[in-house]
């Protein structure tokens, strides 16, 4: 079992920020998930790869494919108090589940 | 309500690494908190600030101040497959709780 947490890399995010927004991607998905995939995740080690994508246009495209495989994912958007437009997308999180299947959805990207 | 989570400065995480430590402390100290502690939080959005630590003591010492505030807190330890030795410290997560308590436990630390 894993999480991948897909950050966008072309909207400047500082490092505390963007860790930030990848904890809420995280929680967000994780509380989407089922009660089998959220023990089985935790009992694991709760495995988690944050990954980068370089646009909006991506990360919308990835969430799409998420839905498509049925599996739990949240996209984040920041709420715009301090270092970004309010609504910017900035993050996206896949699964918990298992890793063969976040990997169909976010196995090409490059870890961040 | 928010949520502060600690990271250390002095083991060399790089940004992804740094990221996902946070997270984890999230998740870990999230569920650590009572329901209305979990809802007030979510129902505000969730409210995250990263902050920094220069050393295992100091996250050690913070979270023995969460302790005796009774505040939901969580210290996380890296497994080590990857950047660090196994058990390094690297997180510190301190709420979700009212502002003025968190505050009074990590007021004082710079934001990442």
């Amino acid at each position: 079992m894993k999480q991948a947490i897909v950050a966008r890399t072309d909207i400047g995010m500082g490092t505390g920020k963007l860790a930030a927004q990848v904890a809420h991607a995280s929680l967000k998905a994780y509380e989407s998930a089922g009660p089998d995939a959220r023990r089985q995740w935790k009992s694991g080690g709760q495995k988690k790869v944050v990954l980068k994508a370089g646009s909006e246009r991506e990360v919308f495209d990835l969430a799409e494919q998420a839905r498509r495989e049925g599996l739990p994912h949240a996209v984040v958007r920041d709420a715009g108090h301090t270092q970004l437009d309010p609504g910017t997308v900035t993050t996206l999180a896949v699964g918990p589940a298992p890793e063969a299947m976040v990997d169909t959805v976010t196995g090409d990207l490059s870890l961040y």
